[in-house]
């Protein structure tokens, strides 16, 4: 039976089920949303290849895919979003990052508004645009390159950031060692880490968030 | 003037101050710590040596030190505690950060539930207390060595959890590198990291989060 | 002649030698399978890609593949298998590593219980499954990301635990560092760590172990 | 009470107790001895200073400091020693660590035979002692700079070898990193590695083995 | 003679000589201010302990010893200061390091703007001072922790900025590895890195560019 | 509107802008392109792919590609070109990067002197040459492999050094860290370092420091 | 001219020239040695990639290639062979490196023994060689995983011993960093090391040396 | 008896023997040298503390102790010195190491030629003593900080040249790191590099190389 699927990263709370697609054969795959599909349980797939999403479609046409986010799902019923999440980025490169963090806050039923590529090598666009960043409960800040960008919006908010480093840089960026590094060191208070390109770690842990406040 | 005090380790929110003595010189401390006092403001200071509180206690007698947590303070007004964050450690060299971010978290009017010394190396001790826990609203997970508690907590609760690595251990653990990179590879959700050895940090943020629920 | 064959991955105690596959130059390899099954000596690669093993099933039929654990080996006789040792996962991702020390240690003798899936993100998996993994007299566990499994089975048995750190995981992970790192790191007694992946070394030595206590 | 003191890291298999005294505060220690003693337990703290003992000392004479390993101890009943396990080093500078791990083996009943300074840089020695060597169920070999020896015992042995590097060394050593990578990636078969310095857990786990030989 | 005085890192541009004092035996140290002082040249030292400046100042009274910047000097003449450079800090305690900078500057013939406490994590301090900083002809950006100051700055300049990362922090800080990545990962132009804590380079080198424009 | 291309790689001083290719969708930057180029703006693109510059041209036939910088440009007008950087690398292989170096401060109007392949394992080549390029305003230093370029000119010149660590190497040379550490610790005054492989960075900030020189 | 391949890895002794192809475009390589051939010169291309070698050979017919030690070679006067250097490697995967060694050595006109796949994880194989190995004036040992060969090879002789760590290996060996580490931290005397895979610089300086020795 | 004391590391070659003091206890250093003493060999310990040569010299007054190198000697009788090693260093910081590798060098009957302060940031002085240091038979080349002088020497040297990276230096030195990745990646020839700090190993092992050059 699929008891096996039940397994630790799923969230039972009325929403639906996350697999994490990178590294699963395609056919184990398919079966996953297959059983959850059959159950009339939505389903997303993070780190999803575009194969691995045209399999998926053959059998269950319902199936949506964004490039951008590499995520895969099928929304049997699609949940109010509730509060607010802002999730903000650097530059344009992390959008696919960010994107893995808000949808995954959207599936679980958060309100999400979205604020790119606001870096600090340019600070007068992120300037203009944080009263509206304060409004949200919790706010994901994602960086690459250097990082910087959660520390300065953690200076100028009283909101929660969940930092999230991306691997976007070259050189001494050391595949997202650098931003990682940045976030950990910020001087900001109210100001927390998840791993280099973990969006969905981000739009979960937002979620909790924002479900606390909302409720 | 004071102006120059208004600095970026401060909360504008009614509770007090905070201010990180580690590497200021005594007698500008005392300066800051006068200033507030004046002003009839709550004020605390983290990583405070025993001289340091020394040199504050011989002017202002009302000042507190915990040897414990190297907090110092002084509370004009002792703010309610409302909500519930739960500090867990891992063993008992870790009660020093965790204390750090329980009484941050106090110092800011949180209700702080106490958990200590249910590292994963003993897993049925956390077991019987994991129910308690998950009736906070966020909960701080301290651990030094491998760093195994927070991941374990995460998947045992709903609640965000903030990590707290620390520098307790030898050899392979460089200082804290270890337990840090565990924390940010949980596998488990629902988890976020601050700087090794960061009690204010989680404090701080787990703050922020309760009183969102609390609202 | 083959004295050369005699070199360090190989057993001289009647149980057949193992040849390490990567980077050998498939006529090479192809040489050292004919030379023991011409002996009628069991004979097993580790690490044998698809076409290595096709180029030794063209020429001795009697020769299989595991796609999973990527060993290719030929059993002229096979070993009655005694003792336990009891192979462990934290994810599905760390499968194939445990397949080679659950394949190791069988072609040597061992019986093996095969316990997978069972990480500390879902704790409940592992503790309905404890009762039956200490009844083995070698324990390997091994995972990736956090790499925290180990670590929790060596605090819950009286049995030594071989802890395998797997290169599964992304960002912080470095390959497997992170979890290398946590095991070494572990504040449970009774546990010993190989290299990153080193199914083939924990296979190896748990049966060492086991051998001791059956005989 | 002190049911606080029944924590995580006790063996509860007649043989006594271990305390970790790194860290700990005099009074703390001394409380925790004396709870142990009053029962009639047999008790050993590991890392002890000399001003941690003497306190200790001055309430219970019949404590027992040794210097060079560090380890401080309260015998009541003295344990049978039974099988055997070789305990071996690279320099004389390894000897400490070794001790912490062969009066922790015999702390736990196992009998020791000590091979002292049998660096590879003069294999003459090694081989002299390695038919001896060969006698034991369980071969601990410590070793810093380099640390090499592991993996040459390994290639002399079919025994299971738990390595312990040593930060003794400088410049690239790294404080026992050096050691610790040439353990880990050692292709002799059947070894496994413990943290740096770990004698206690070296100790520990060779005893696990041994037991299972004798039982 | 003192023909070994006239070494590697001496400015021959008649503005005087500078010493590294830190590791120089205090007698070596007092001979080589004697030679210049005889000569009527300037000199000054870096990183100067208190007991080699009081070695210098008994025989050399007109000898000037700052603590803040640990630099001893004695001026035989004073030169004329033109051009303009800012020298701008993170946080208070990064102004040893950048007193290092603006001595070494000054002492060259730099005029010095002082812009400190400006950090990222309160914003407005640096938003306020940024008209000013900009009539510089070169920027010395000086940050620890997180280190993101001098990106920021370079964001909202058109004037070459030279980072010095200082080893304020702690934890995943590692001694200023953080803000030196930091930095060379900045994604904004114009800005350059010297290494961590080198008020000294920072000072020299944005001399040589101060004096570029004001020729 | 492209107020969205105003962003952080743009220089707002009449030259033209510049746009980061790597990582950018064609279609993306297609786009860029075309806007600029309907505005008579110069535009430079570096990073890029041929198949991305192939896009651009098909467009826009006025494009130049140079496949050993990888930049792809359309030069609306020429800028005249002022004052002197001397671009200097070690080997042949550091070109690429020294190129991008140099096209840039080209871009932007400053006058380029090429010294290429005068690395210090040939020490006499670059004797040879250090009287011209004491003639530029700024030393652009590119060197890969153990990165002593920068720190020995640094050492014959008083005009200020940019340094340019490329990833050349291979082995211990870890993609560029063995460059770049060289780099941060050059004992010759004068010499700071960008990210390893950023010729841009090193071509802007040598044109910010020509520029100060021929106002 | 020519003038400019008068480069740095060049020999001017008479034995002709040396060429490193990796990164050289193919062009850039023929020409390279097509000035050499015309000129009687023997020349020897490191790294070179099939496709190099075809197309050299495409022109010159007289060039060799060896796909193991993947060096192109035309020699115009083969050089008598002198003094001996003994060749050593730990595995047969090392084979390649040591390859680039010997054949480096005889370019220059030195006697090469090789002694292979005799590393310590089988010690009695090196044993049986090491008396043979004595007679050579300089040892090259090569070694990848955990690199012990050299230390135990520098052990049992009076010769000089260049370790030459590969980056043959897998998980914590991180490309080679592991055998670099063993061998700079050997306790035995009389070892010196050249870079991860550096087959050449180990050829050339045991050529230095052995050139000393026969002189 | 004294057997223990023919031990892995010295030298049956009638010069004498040495010990490594560092670590060791003053009780059991001084019977290493009275038992040399007394049998007439010389005896060198290299990083004694002054405390450990006063015991030394309290019963053996024939002790010589040299503060910089901290070695202490007891020489019953002088070798002569034969042959040419320079050890040259690239500040004067260096000069500690230099002088263990020197004076190690003497004790085994080399004749040195010491070229100190020579560092590439003053390439002059370098310049002018290359023709001197050519004439040994091996060059040492000790140098901190960026580390460059070896590659500079080996570029205008065929005499083999032994590298010591010093710790010398600060920030992203990182103890020596710095240095010795640049010897380690130098791009001359005839080059090879000991451990950092380690003189002894140069001197030891230039003196084999002398002695096949003197034969
Ligand atoms: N992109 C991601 N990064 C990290 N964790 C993820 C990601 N996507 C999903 N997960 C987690 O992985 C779980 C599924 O893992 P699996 O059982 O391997 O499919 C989910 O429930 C999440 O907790
Ligand atoms: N030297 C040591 N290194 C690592 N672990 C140790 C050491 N000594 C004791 N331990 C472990 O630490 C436990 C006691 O830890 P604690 O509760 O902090 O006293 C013991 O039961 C052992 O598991
Ligand atoms: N704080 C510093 N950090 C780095 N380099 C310095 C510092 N102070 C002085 N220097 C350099 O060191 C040279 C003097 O070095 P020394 O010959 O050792 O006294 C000066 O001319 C400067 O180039
Ligand atoms: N400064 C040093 N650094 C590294 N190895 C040394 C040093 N001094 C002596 N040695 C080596 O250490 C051996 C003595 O080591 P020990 O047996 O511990 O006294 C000598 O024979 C040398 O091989
Ligand atoms: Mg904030
Ligand atoms: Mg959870
Ligand atoms: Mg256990
Ligand atoms: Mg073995
Ligand atoms: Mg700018
Ligand atoms: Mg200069
Ligand atoms: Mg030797
Ligand atoms: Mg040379």
């Amino acid at each position: 039976g699929f008891a096996k699927l039940d397994h630790h990263r799923m969230l039972r709370s009325g929403f639906g089920e996350v697999v994490y697609c990178s590294g699963k054969s395609t056919e184990h795959l398919v079966k996953i949303f297959q059983s959850f599909n059959e159950k009339n349980i939505n389903i997303m797939g993070t780190r999803a290849s575009k194969e691995q999403y045209e399999a998926i479609n053959a059998l269950m046409p319902e199936a949506e895919y964004d490039e951008m986010s590499r995520i895969v799902k099928i929304m049997r019923n699609v949940p109010e979003q509730t509060g607010l999440i802002a999730v903000c980025t650097g530059g344009t490169s992390d959008i696919a990052v960010a994107e893995e963090a808000a949808q995954t806050a959207e599936f679980f039923g958060s309100r999400v508004m979205r604020v790119y590529d606001v870096g600090v090598a340019g600070i007068h666009r992120l300037l203009s645009k944080i009263e509206d960043i304060n409004k949200a409960n919790c706010i994901v800040a994602v960086a690459g390159m250097e990082g910087a960008l959660p520390g300065v919006i953690a200076g100028m908010s009283h909101k929660p950031v969940i930092a999230v480093p991306t691997s976007i840089g070259y050189g001494a960026n050391f595949n997202g060692l650098s931003s990682l590094l940045t976030m950990l060191n910020s001087c900001a208070e109210g100001i927390a880490v998840v791993n280099i390109d973990n969006g969905f770690g981000a739009g979960y842990m937002s979620t909790q968030i924002n479900r606390l406040a909302v409720q």
